[in-house]
């Protein structure tokens, strides 16, 4: 870990510029233009904040997946000398930017896995905040990232805090990683308080202010679950030396236990400007511009077991990473249907964790190193939910 | 940092043997007999002890301070072929020891000056458990490590702990360190309430099992005091950015507070081993024999602030380390005589750092990097100690 800052600024693609970790990562380019430039920014239709936020930082190019918007923001933009490229090439495009240092990969859900693997492949230092790559290919990406020498450095608060606990020590040390676990909105509810739980109860995270597919996994837990996959490709450990410790005020963000009796954790508040700003510099950490955490206001710090019974979705993860092959992207791509279908009202909360085991079960698992048996299997899933949820509709059963 | 673990066993001495620390380190090698090798150890007096030791871990060389028990040892070990030195030469020729890969300095109070001195010159691996070389000869201690190559790994858990959350980090982007403090057995008494304290209760720590000197260090918390100077020296951090936490349990030793709003810590359970194995093998860990620290029965930790006014001590330290030169030798040793008076009856739990004030106010300090000056400064600082306490016990203020 001898890499050096180098002496310009970083330029830096971010890929999902107008959601909650893009507009965080942009604060942080605010508050230090002489460290880092923006030389991209690529979003999904919302062309108002896109425009906005390209006038402020005036990157040659801008990438609009939605073909309709992308021309609309052009005619927007007319003034400027800002290229505006679109449709899924255009994301991929920007994933490999010949001007880019660093990658922000800031989408949600698996429509990140093409143009973070683009950005692996163009050999760049990828900071991943999209889980999903990782999840439904984790084995593929790694093995690119390898080949082309491309760094990952996880936004994720729990894996970057993984990362920040293992550098320096030496990796055969390690015993177990340590996922620390809020638990979310229903951390207190009993399995029969959930069966009633409403799509606002499930959107308002205790402590973190996130998108709404990442607060809703949060409710179900199945957002640790993806955790223990990521970080499992990540780290390289084994998903049975990856434990979940409920730590309800999300200030320890994750520990290594070492084979010595040493626990080495990050802490901080629970601002993902922090695991931000360390990816964006990475190796120099930027100064904070907001006051830090202070231990005696905190005052306690708790640690529980969690109870797998209440939340089914982590054992189904579990299970994926044990299966393997194309498992992992099944139960995600169905995690995802899920979510959208309880967002929409179409499930109950409880159903959820139901959805995916009824996929996960239909699944025939194939070997998952070429992209497309992933997207094959991810597109199969997507089908199969939908196929569930009119069987339920039409037995009446929701 | 991209020391490796050697091949063979390493071959370690250790000074103060007899001791808390000693008896721990003893208790690791005994359980890493092929990692470890013991090749000298050093005591002051307890020969029973030593004895034991020796048969068991058959050093080819012991020292023992006191030349009648040296003598009493050579005779009971007149069948093996261990050679027993005596005397403070015996100590220094015991920490330049050409067969040794580390020295475990574990000597108590300025004692241990010496010996340590003379294994930094032999550019040994150190690995620090008696604080009062730093304290009193920090600057001396520093400058000749880094002219003979000698690494110095502490061993109090704090300072451990501070090493650990430093490594593979940018020693640039530290804001902070945060020594922890479980403040010992008075943390909740008032001021009223320590003047009527009994050597008994001060030697009764809630959570750490330590010798006496170190203990009653604890009840006054000069023990942190000395701890600041020591992490001035082994770290480079001006003791302005080093602060004191009141932490009850012990769990997490220390934390490095990083410019981004990051903080690193260590945490495990309070067991001198763990620290100490991590110096003896360094880089590489050693497995524990104990059961790990589990996090859901520990349940809580907390956190607060330190009430400066109920630990004039403390503020001692810092002060001694404001002004420098021989300021913290003379402070040191006025403490530890004023500890001695304390265990012996002679005067109250309170009047610890009023002693040591009173010598400190006396001094005028010189420059302190020989080891002459020091121990100058040490010996006056012992006299002016005891004519305050003449000077009291005539007054009648005892």
């Amino acid at each position: 870990m001898s890499v050096e800052a180098h002496a310009g600024r970083n330029r830096i693609v971010i890929l999902g510029a107008t959601g909650s970790i893009g507009t965080s990562a942009l604060d942080i380019v605010r508050h230090n233009r002489d460290e880092l430039e923006i030389v991209g920014l690529a979003g999904r239709r919302n062309i108002d904040r896109l425009e906005a936020q390209v006038r402020e930082f005036r990157p040659p190019v801008v990438a609009v997946y939605e073909r309709d918007a992308a021309r609309t923001l052009q005619k927007r933009l007319s003034e400027l000398k800002t290229e505006v490229w679109s449709g899924p090439e255009g994301q991929e495009r920007m994933g490999r930017l010949a001007e880019a240092d660093l990658v922000l990969t800031a989408v949600e859900g698996v429509a990140g896995l093409v143009p973070t693997l683009s950005a692996v492949e163009a050999g760049k230092v990828v900071a991943l905040a999209n889980k999903e790559p990782l999840v439904a290919a984790g084995e593929l990406v790694i093995a690119r990232a390898a080949e082309r020498g491309a760094r990952l450095l996880p936004v994720d608060s729990e894996h970057n805090a993984i990362y920040q606990a293992l550098k320096g020590h030496r990796p055969e040390d390690v015993r177990r990683l340590i996922l620390t676990a809020s638990g979310g909105p229903f951390r207190d509810h009993s399995k029969e308080e959930m069966r009633t739980v409403t799509r606002e109860e499930a959107l308002c995270h205790p402590n973190w202010d996130m998108g709404p597919t990442v607060t809703i996994d949060s409710a179900t837990m199945m957002n640790k679950g993806l955790e223990i996959i990521e970080a499992r490709w990540l780290f390289g450990i084994p998903g049975d030396r990856i434990e979940v410790l409920l730590h309800r005020e999300s200030i320890v963000h994750s520990l290594v236990e070492y084979v010595d009796g040493s626990f080495i954790g990050q802490l901080g508040l629970p601002d993902m400007r922090i695991p931000i700003s360390y990816a964006l510099r990475y190796p120099k950490r930027l100064e904070a511009h907001f006051p830090p955490l202070d231990l005696t206001k905190v005052g306690r710090l708790s640690f529980s077991a969690l109870d797998p019974d209440r939340f089914p979705s982590l054992s189904l993860a579990r299970e994926a990473l044990r299966v393997g092959e194309t498992m992992p992207a099944v139960m995600n791509a169905a995690n995802e249907m899920a979510v959208e279908y309880f967002l929409q009202g179409s499930i109950p909360f409880i159903r959820i964790p139901e959805l995916i085991e009824r996929v996960m079960k239909a699944h025939r698992p194939e070997r998952n190193i070429e992209l497309e048996t992933i997207q094959r299997a991810d597109g199969w899933a997507r089908e199969e939910a939908a196929a569930v949820l009119t069987r339920w509709n039409g037995a009446g059963r929701i």
